[in-house]
């Protein structure tokens, strides 16, 4: 069985299912900006697109439409004045139930098509959803336009091969046929039917409204789930745009257009009586502690697959690219003002210094030298505005503050307020690097998200690692990076991360960047250690979405 | 990379991994205990293994020993004293953690092997389980030998096959090389490093020590885990004797046997407490609701893969095989004296009756048909013992005696009490057939384990489809069947059971029973109704039992 949709993509869909196996570099979904890859009106026609949505009601066509609500205020300090239908979750629920019947019935091969055309139609928004993106999360243009587009894309792309994948291991029929001997075999004729488990919650964050959403949005829709789509109150256009298109493509391949479907709600007591419906069956969640385990605790009828706060770690032990390790820092810690999942917010460096190409480096060296790569790199205005975007919330904001104040831990670094000229109203800030000892663990051991880092001094090599490891083990962290020329050492950190099970990116000192993971490649989280309980993408993150329902009766 | 063991079995693995492909029939174990197969010493050499362990305490070597226990009563009526080392939860959790290390560094590949060499070991020791299976459980001989020995090896090895699937996925390292226009690539090497979670728990129950065992066993051995083995205390030895196997295959392999230990607990608490240990990563288990919600509840640190009661049912909607249909549920109902998790228990039948080609058949000739039937079929002693076995716990000879009483429903065949000439103190008893409303919910609509079964009366087919899906979703099930000729009805069915997420056997008439599922074919459970929340095998089985650590760096 196949689909008109599968075969247009299918080229996609194999390179796609190649590179999940390799896990080398691939992408159908150009990263850079440019009409020569998205076509010559491409970046007026996505300008026009999101600003066509400024100051007007988004209409979804949803069931259960009871009002419309939308007060996203952008970091960079306009309101967006857009507002989105409310609908009844209940509403919303029962017509993605009575929509998974015919999502079920075009089979895997169906869904995984149209899932692909999906796709490809939000690859060619990727203007407007990346000005949407920047708009409401604060990230300087480039980011919003890769994370935002392209990288989510290859993200939902990822998930939907490793949906694939699993899907099409399960025959649509078997003939058993069980020998006895001398007398006739038994023979059975078995079907197997592979039904979606219900409705999936998807709930987004505020810092990357579709990279975080496509992952759970992708795997459920293509395991035969409907998607009920909880955006966060300041990052609903991303979502909204995707929600309207996926509806489109569905509608017009004669498919109900509310098995996906845009949930606003006016307050958190709303996504929680979704998030506990028993028709609800799946959550993705990327935000806070509290939510997260409260979900987690809470919605025992449903699959929670959750990223959480973790703190991430570098251990220094030594380099031969000193600067080029600094400047890789200075960047990582930069870059959309540390307000990433996978930003390093501790440095553990030993209390002796550390040996480098440059010669040894106290430990006092090294904060002051990583402080200066950092003030050198964001020099110029142009460079820091577009790195930093703006603070997307006014929490990070104040952490900040009380960072600058000293309380956490020696200042090396102080954060700046900088004035963006094409933004006057944006709320700009450069990173705070604090010093503080391996015992100050109330200052360091748990997530200050932004741009606040501390370089954390540890007894010697192997106390820092086995520091990074509690951490881990305790915290949990989506990224761990080590800077050593010596190979135990990168063994005993290897080793490490095994056990606290965390990916390990080691002497980073050109264009890749510790807190950057690439699609295919790059598995974003364990789904082993505090910060996340599942994998942007592996088998697990999709083959507990569907199950395998049979018949059979003899023949 | 390879290993020494996984080429040895190499043909098994690739014949399993075509057979989980394709669902048909194939085993590489014989079910049939026939000297031909095992050898011609088989048969006596497994019935002295078995007698050499009974009255004696069975040794392990296992650290933290701290003392004996064991009190199996045989249900055929003979107390098998034999005592087992109770050992330190904490100190077989610490050997577990510490022997994963190795089990880690073999490798997929040579997990896969290690696991291989075990089964065909478990094999070779067939007719030495039977032995132990039938008097611990109460089983006949044939399907202690079938059902304890190469059906359960089956399921081990389909465990085993899923979990070499998805781990042969993630490639051991891969060469990452991002096109940067005029510029050299970006290039990385990546490498991916499969760990286990942690130590798995396996509880087993007391009616199939090995059957229900062996799935989960083997899935959280594959995969990289250390196995505590915790089973039910009145069938101990078949677990014991399995662990001793794979304990002497990892010695002989330069393996810590320590990897895979028997924990005999002389209290629930004990195992309360070892299964709420933060390295403990994952639990399966078979068994009561109670305990099963418990672990849900309680094991948050763990993946629990429960197997709990449910409430299997058939619907008869109409038949041209009359007297086969009668046969083929009277022994369903009989076999090992209902104590199947899949046996049926109630039977929806229409007011109105059923067409058959016997002509028409009202309602209370069904019921008086299928006493009958069963009373035919059990009217050879040698029959008789051979198929029901013995009753395994005084909690279900009592439910029998309830059931007997009439206060659950008319009593259409009341359970006999019949003398085993071998067994004199065995407590054996014939099926006792209720027959009731719809609306006594109260009496069929919970799990009642045992010869216990009930003929509910239901306005017609389609209320007696729907009382059927509303069974399930509530209550749970692991199987459901349908008697019917007309095609409307089976498609209704069928869509039912979609909802329902149950496996659905149609017009069974031969020598296939809606108890019985085939490994490699037949998913045990869908694990998507209350009775599992896991299926015997998917890949959702196996592909969260481990996780992917990677590493990457410049070249």
């Amino acid at each position: 069985m196949s689909h008109p949709l599968l075969e247009k993509h299918r080229d996609t869909l194999d390179s796609a299912l190649n590179a999940i196996a390799t896990r080398g570099y691939w992408t159908p979904f150009p990263e850079m900006p440019s009409p020569k890859l998205y076509g010559e009106t491409a970046p007026d026609d996505g300008k026009r697109a999101f600003e066509s949505h400024l100051g007007k009601p988004f209409e979804l066509e949803q069931p259960g439409q009871a009002g419309w609500l939308g007060k996203e205020a952008s970091p960079y300090g306009a309101a967006l004045g857009v507002s989105y239908p409310v609908c009844e979750p209940k509403a919303l629920i029962a017509a993605g139930t009575e929509a998974m019947k015919g999502w079920q019935a075009i089979g895997a091969a169906g869904r995984t098509g149209v899932c692909l055309e999906i796709l490809a139609r939000l690859n060619a928004q990727s203007f407007e959803i990346a000005h949407a993106v920047m708009m409401t999360t604060g990230q300087g243009w480039m980011m919003a336009f890769q994370a935002g587009g392209p990288h989510a894309q290859d993200r939902g792309l990822e998930a939907v091969a490793y949906a694939w994948r699993e899907q099409s291991f399960v025959p649509a029929e078997s003939n058993w046929e069980k020998p006895q001997g001398k007398n006739p075999p038994l023979a059975m004729k078995k079907h197997y039917q592979i039904v979606g488990r219900g409705v999936g919650l998807v709930i987004g964050c505020g810092t990357f409204p579709t990279w975080n959403t496509y992952p759970g949005l992708f795997a459920a829709l293509a395991t035969g789930n409907a998607v009920i789509v909880k955006p966060h109150s300041n990052a609903i256009l991303p979502a909204a745009i995707t929600v309207r298109t996926i509806r489109a493509v569905l509608a017009e391949n004669g498919l109900s257009p509310d098995l996906v479907t845009l949930c606003v709600a006016p307050q958190r007591a709303a996504t929680q009586a979704l998030a506990t419906h028993p028709a609800v069956k799946s959550i993705d969640f990327t935000g806070s502690n509290v939510f997260g385990q409260w979900l987690i605790d809470n919605c025992r009828q449903a699959q929670v697959y959750a990223e959480l706060a973790g703190v991430n770690n570098i251990v220094i032990d030594s380099t031969d690219a000193y600067k080029a390790m600094l400047g890789n820092l200075a960047f990582t810690l930069s870059l959309y003002s540390g307000q990433m999942c996978t930003t390093s917010q501790a440095i553990f460096v030993p209390a002796g210094g550390i040996d480098t190409d440059d010669g040894h480096k106290s430990y006092d060296e090294v904060c002051a030298d990583l402080a200066k790569s950092v003030e050198r790199f964001l020099a110029k205005p142009e460079v820091a505005h577009a790195v930093l975007g703006a603070i997307q919330s006014a929490d990070t904001a104040e952490r900040i503050d009380i960072a600058n104040g000293g309380e956490l831990g020696r200042v090396v670094l102080a954060s700046q307020r900088l004035d963006n000229p094409d933004f006057p109203a944006a709320t700009v800030r450069t990173p705070v690097l604090l010093a503080c000892d391996a015992g100050d663990e109330k200052a360091y051991m748990e997530e200050r998200f932004g741009p606040i880092s501390f370089i954390v001094k540890v007894a010697d090599t192997a106390a820092a690692i086995a520091l990074s490891e509690r951490v881990v083990s305790t915290h949990g962290a989506l990224t761990v990076g080590l800077y050593s020329t010596r190979q135990d050492v990168i063994d005993a950190m290897t080793e490490a991360t095994w056990r606290s099970k965390v990916a390990l990116s080691i002497n980073l000192t050109s264009g890749v960047f510790v807190n950057q993971s690439a699609a295919f490649s790059d598995y974003h989280g364990t789904g082993g250690n505090p910060a996340a309980n599942a994998a942007y993408s592996d088998s697990a993150f999709v083959a507990n979405r569907f199950r395998v329902v049979q018949r059979r009766y003899h023949v």
